[in-house]
């Protein structure tokens, strides 16, 4: 009864390379801080900002058989996210298929489930996103949907979406949002300079913010000397 | 209602640079094995030990007004210390953040719930101490106490207390207890230098504790060849 | 009513050398997916991989008295493996104790609770799989069961099997089934490196694994363009 | 920012009332095994099973705002289904908000958060499924969004939909799927109906389902006296 | 190196027997939302509300000595709260400890850790919340601090101060704190009352607490049909 | 790969019998604090002690397939002890399968992952200690060992052991110590009935059980008026 989808339609690379340049804190930020997965996924090793489009996939607990079909249908660009119908710390992912994804250009993995082979990861520089490492292995006996909408780690992703990950996790903009989203990243970042040049020159928060008069009205008793 | 206490004493920066040069595990067993906050505060980077005087702060789920009027109060030698009225895994502190309390002298901060912009953390070398990393924000609407008597990771710790940091984990020590502990301390570490030097010359524990026979009354039964 | 059992028939030292060469994964497969620990183990740092043979040990919750007694039973090649007989994340074992065991020619530990001074393990290169990392330490006063079978991290571990470790976790091989999991190992990465090949010329694991019509006939159904 | 939408469709009353007759694992099964919230969703009282269509909302991390605007928007026959944008164990519902839910005709809350005064909603014999208890309370400084589509626990859900829970968990069907799962399910019942007749006669489920040869073939070996 | 101290001044009774009046989630209201001790506090039985004075004891992980010691300090009225030094789900209290406990007037047990014999205190109605249910016993070996300050479950706690437990969880009220803590929760409850009649009669919250307008200008947008 | 033994050897009945007269607790200390697992098994409802032989399983995640042909080779006495092969929620065992086991004479079933139909199972009065509720079900593709040695929630069973489980937990005897352990049990429950009596009497624990000189020797500070 799996589906697998192959006319997704990806988001638009440009808008993909511009939102790497931002963290992921700031992108999150301009969501209306909305759109992050559960923190429990963590980067196989530190370092990495990269973006590409969703490549999604369903995986029944200790089966990595829909991963595989993913890998059929991937395309350049693509971000592989796979979310386990139900919860499971099994490696489902590893060298071999990390060195299949990389022939067929996946960028990067986000999986709320296991991985392995984290050493040769790392060697590879290939950067996965996961909530457990764990040398168990998986079987492919069930396929599961690929290229359909998921929800991962607390987030709903559509295939096409475009996901940012870095050392302070991953996070999922809609392909249709991604133009608005460049937009107020680059308005926040430009704020934020400005304020860190204040920060650094000894301004406080409190008076940058307006938070002083705020906080006194809020109730805050000052006890000075 | 909340209280902001400008007033504290500080311990005596000679013996917050003293405790620094021990680490965590002994401090924590020249204060009769107690002060140790919960193993689940974990270094956002390896390899730092740090020590400062705390200042102290509650925050309220998903706002970190106070640590903004923290640092209107922060001194240099400060270490921050942020304890969440009910548990929340929200990035509450993150580069802009760090960029002003290195401004104000702050030297580290230890926080019982998550923080973000860990790679420009690391790359800043500013020392956190936390539960969780994530990129999800934080308002700035409720402000709450600051530099009052706070329990942070199952810990006690007043404004002013000694706070010291490493790889192992995060104690602390009452500012009136800093001499005997330092005391303590030394006499601990002149009798691992022995202990040390022994072992290494291939003397077992059994005999160098007096544990052997200490065993065998407990009710030990050994079974030789 | 604890025991000290010195006469443990070590596994042979070439099986343990050529199950090194193994990753923990790859001998987990050849375990027909077995043997291996819970995940909660992981390394205090990356990047090693070794194998001993299992000293085994039972600790009482916060008192690391079994640890000394299998020092004095150590031989070189050994492994330490210790279980708490309740949960507890106290640090079991530091740098004083990993000097000892370096003297006594112990490879490394694996300890399903917590242990300290990693800074110092990192330093001295002391490889370590734990459950935690705590500076709280422990007492000398309960021995407990030493060279006996224990039940470790959800895997039965009699004394003198062989115990592998890397960045993916542990694994524990039987005395007895050593050479026949070589055997498999050794078939394992002979295919796996002509899939590996294959993979990187850009051909796809559905072909490659004959799943193309296993997962059509399982109901799998393929949406083209 | 939030939005409060009061134009949602509700799925079909005679829908919600059908479903409500099987159970959470029955209703799943017909889904193909999904739209099952996660485990953590546990009952304040056993022994109910209910059905309602989905009043969603989002509340921020100890702030209820959005369940007061929730029960503005509610009709009689609605489920208020609740998820913290952060992981929250606050207490966000207790007595007084029951009582206002009963007067609009609320049959139930689903809240991916804490609630507070179990003994009095059980004493009401209100329905609530939680993820925690705690007497800690939130605040109503800042509106979330209301009937818009949400993920609670895992599991996406839009408004209008309908969703059954029972001692079991949580499970979502989505408005335009109902008849076709109530059709599934009554199929279910009737073939479960023949088996447990069957099963209380001494047949073995072995033969029942056809899985004694399949089992054989699998490589399953048996090993008689 | 433990102290015990039988110098403690309990509470005024009468300020326990009148806060046992409130609920905890009352109380924590009144406490301005503190004091409240961590939701994995959970009662062994539903059902009871009670009050009684603070009588603390620090236990080592495994070894229940201070609750013996606790017992010979015991006063009629108090209320045994029990603290690990570091975390343990072993079962620290069973049914003897109760029949003790009830033999010198102990009220009820509050403890961070596990108990056991549950079956027999729900029969004896010994009212007991704790973090974990376990079989497994203790020893008595290492005496702890019994009536001194500690903290227990995140909350400062000093001997002979009010300890208020419900099936909401537990809540601690300073000693000197208590009348202006009573005469805030009979002011909430008046409110409360008044409050319940008006939902009741259908009004709801949004007009009840003025929060209609609030929300709008805090930006929530209202879609009407 | 998998295997089904049916020539188990069953302990004694009478074994059995006499130790479902002993509580959990009482055991486990019988057995010197061994054999009990760990507390995250939890009965699906209270009340109810049993004691049964073990009918052993391992099951993939997701996948129940050995519980059916555990069914067939099962006997009336039989106490069916599951094990994942890692971790999983899913619900396992339901209302169905109750059914099978209860004509076939199996007394009760322990898993250290999810059941469902909890509310049938209670209905039906059959007892399950799990790990987890879930409504989640499983396949029947992939068969697992049967009745071989498992380690089941930290403790090693092997098939034909006695397992006796109660509200505080499960624990394991091993077939041939049962004897031993009844002779224990019997001297413990001896024992425990003196105490109590003194300690309704009044006497305290301190002065009963030896306790009062033995802790101000291991340097107990009493602190009197």
């Amino acid at each position: 009864m799996a589906v697998v989808d192959r006319t997704t339609q990806r988001a638009d690379p440009s808008h993909v390379h511009t939102l790497a340049m931002f963290s992921v804190a700031t992108i999150h930020e301009a969501l209306g801080r909305t759109g992050l997965m559960e923190p429990r996924l963590r980067p196989v090793f530190r370092g990495v900002r990269i973006a590409g489009t969703a490549l999604t996939c369903e995986v029944a607990p200790g089966d990595n058989s829909s991963i595989h079909i993913a890998g059929d249908v991937a395309q350049p660009g693509d971000l592989l996210v796979v979310t386990p119908t139900s919860a499971c710390d099994d490696g489902y992912f590893g060298e071999l298929l990390a060195t299949h994804m990389v022939a067929r250009g996946v960028v990067a993995v986000v999986i709320d489930a296991g991985v392995r082979d984290v050493t040769d990861l790392t060697n590879m520089s290939f950067p996965v996103w996961s909530s457990a490492i764990s040398a168990r292995g998986t079987v492919k006996e069930t396929p599961g949907n690929v290229q359909v909408p998921i929800v991962c780690a607390g987030v709903a992703v559509s295939p096409g979406d475009i996901v940012i990950a870095d050392d302070d996790g991953v996070v999922v903009v809609a392909r249709e949002d991604a133009l608005d989203v460049i937009v107020e990243c680059r308005v926040r970042e430009a704020k934020e300079n400005v304020h860190r040049k204040l920060l650094v020159s000894g301004e406080g928060t409190l008076d940058l913010f307006g938070l002083r008069q705020k906080f006194l009205d809020a109730g805050l008793r000052d006890i000075a000397d």
